[in-house]
């Protein structure tokens, strides 16, 4: 379903030539309407790919017509000729599906620093265009993959709408395994306003919260179309709660398939004076080594987490701290609580509880363990 | 040489039995003056562990008699009765040397979370003090080790006096992979805000740029002490230089001896506008795990430099950032430079540049490669 689940797209995804072998590297999206609008957040990473610095121009507009994403190569640092074959790229899309270069968004990912074989792309741009079909969802979610193991598309059903999505990467927005991208499709009637109103929500709490290895990509983009091919107009907010749905699926399937990961951790910060405190905390605990590798080696090792507690500027004292490791009270008032021979780490899934005793906020980040798989995979992306 | 290189200092390393095995696990280092200055820093840490603070409020006074350090245990995350068993460590010691509790400074490295064994710990105290001299240098320095597979001593000589030191860990004062514990001596007659200056400005440029593993451990303490034994009033400036040239020593030892680590990676950030946005990128690239698994799978991935530099909030412009690796400008104006292939990543030893063209300021950071090895050890820390 994915990305044409919602009346009014077309997608495909096919194999350009772009990169070696049989693997689907090219994924065209094309919003028919009646509507275009549009809204997208983009990595926050001051090292922008070309596909990233176009990309916000376009959607600062408003309207985004279809979406080309390939994978197979960044597009990233690669200087003003990369911008040129970002432009040219969407010239091509605007030339075959008829419309304007200036509506088109255009993703990229792989690795950075190289040029994009433009041959290949043009050529694959023209052949996409003339397989696109409102079953094409599937097929573009496949196109966009890299060290991805499975295609990760979603759906929700709203109030007389659809909203549909896909996704690739194993890391998230700010901080990033590897690139993320995500389409989100809707045939609900919004402004672009609205689309920026709910999928700024949206993001916030579900991919904005995904770190996996803290490093943030230069290509990170998350973009909704909405085409009003559905003739309704949604309640904003019953909209935002079922894109989030959506967004939160895509998410759970990009931590599932993180490069490496043999663990998903969930990390809830709760009686955080603020949710920005939460957050911090969540978010320090995600990045400590030391803790992936405790998780990993499913070792409840609660003085990392405590360890990575104390780097941050979030309001608590040290001696009013808790910790639960999948429901085990582990560490009570800064020091050893229950016997942490209780705590069963063998399932896939741990849930850490770090209470601050600070405040009533809450936030969870998600991330993964750190693994010898981790370090192979990523020693030998380029070479 | 160690710590006793200098007169007015007996030291001594014994296996307690804080530890299980042949080990020693208990040093203790006393300063016979006749000049008792002293100073201190700490982890930045607000998780400290027990002897911290303790150890924050004795050096506070200016003078320290002796220094106790145990491994086998961090005392940290131990509430109130973990405070209490610092404080009996320190009252022991002033038993058995005949002094005041007052001027003790107490260290302990190891498992977080977990209370020390006391009567091992006095027992030793005991021992310890009847085994101090002026050999024992090298004996503490082993008795300090943890993960570490050898002793980090060192010495130099400055115009009249000596400047001696021991050091364990991987890691660092800020972050630090494990908990950094060093011990500087000498016999120059100094004041303690003359400590105080000297040692910040060694730290500042050594062991503070250090970055293995991004963690900041709840135990790190450099201690400074000053016997004055040698009847030298040395110019500060040139003590200073004799002090960081230990430092810098040691800090080279640690980073070798990093936890599972095959390289030893200087991050020399150029051409910044100031030295605190040189540490910033130059701590960024060092926390990429991303950037830390290509350095050990020897693949010159400067991508992954320019995306770190790009999560910074130091001044630059992302196409005139420049590239070198082993000295090859692989990135020149924020794409790619001279041939990747050139890079030979095979020497243990690894220099990265990364000039932001935007200053004349710089500063390198010291990291480590991620490799499966630093997964396996901590994955196996405490069960």
């Amino acid at each position: 379903m994915s990305v044409t689940a919602p009346l009014g797209f077309r997608a495909t995804g096919i194999n350009a030539g772009i990169k070696p072998g049989e693997h689907r590297d090219l994924a065209l999206v094309v919003n028919d309407g009646p509507s275009r609008a549009a809204a997208a957040v983009f990595t926050r990473n001051r090292v922008k790919a070309a596909p990233v610095i176009w990309s916000e121009q376009v959607v600062s507009g408003g309207r985004v017509k279809a979406v080309v994403l390939n994978s197979g190569g960044a597009n990233a640092c690669t200087g003003p000729a990369g911008f040129q074959d970002t432009h040219a790229t969407a010239e091509k899309v605007a030339e075959v599906i008829g419309d304007s270069a200036g509506e088109i968004v255009v993703c990229s990912t792989g690795l950075i620093g190289e040029r994009l074989p433009m041959d290949a792309l043009l050529g694959g741009v023209a052949d996409a265009a003339r397989q696109l079909s409102r079953d094409g969802g599937v097929a573009a979610a496949d196109a966009i993959r890299t060290t991805d193991t499975v295609s990760k598309i979603s759906f929700r059903r709203g109030e007389g709408y659809m909203v549909g999505g896909m996704a690739k990467g194993a890391g998230m927005l700010a901080p990033a395994l590897a690139t993320m991208l995500s389409v989100l499709t809707t045939d609900a009637d919004l402004t672009s306003e609205e689309c920026d109103t709910a999928l700024r929500a949206a993001t916030e709490v579900t991919f904005d919260r995904l770190d996996s290895d803290g490093c943030m990509s230069t290509n990170d983009t998350v973009l909704l179309l909405a085409s009003g091919a559905a003739g309704v107009k949604p309640d904003l907010a019953e909209f935002t709660k079922r894109l989030t749905e959506v967004c939160a699926d895509l998410a759970r399937q990009l931590l599932v398939d993180a490069e490496g990961a043999s663990k998903a951790i969930a990390i809830e910060v709760v009686g955080a004076a603020s949710v920005a405190d939460a957050v911090e905390v969540g978010r320090a605990i995600a990045r400590s080594n030391l803790f992936k590798c405790a998780m990993h080696g499913e070792d409840p090792n609660w003085g990392r987490v405590l360890s990575a507690i104390g780097t941050t500027q979030a309001e608590f004292e040290p001696d009013r701290l808790n910790v639960a490791i999948n429901g085990i009270w582990i560490c009570r008032g800064g020091a050893a609580g229950d016997d942490r021979s209780k705590v069963d780490l063998r399932p896939r899934d741990i849930h850490v509880t770090a209470d601050l005793s600070a405040g009533p906020h809450s936030a969870t980040i998600h991330t993964t363990d750190l693994t010898a798989e981790y370090v192979h995979e990523n020693s030998a992306y380029s070479s």
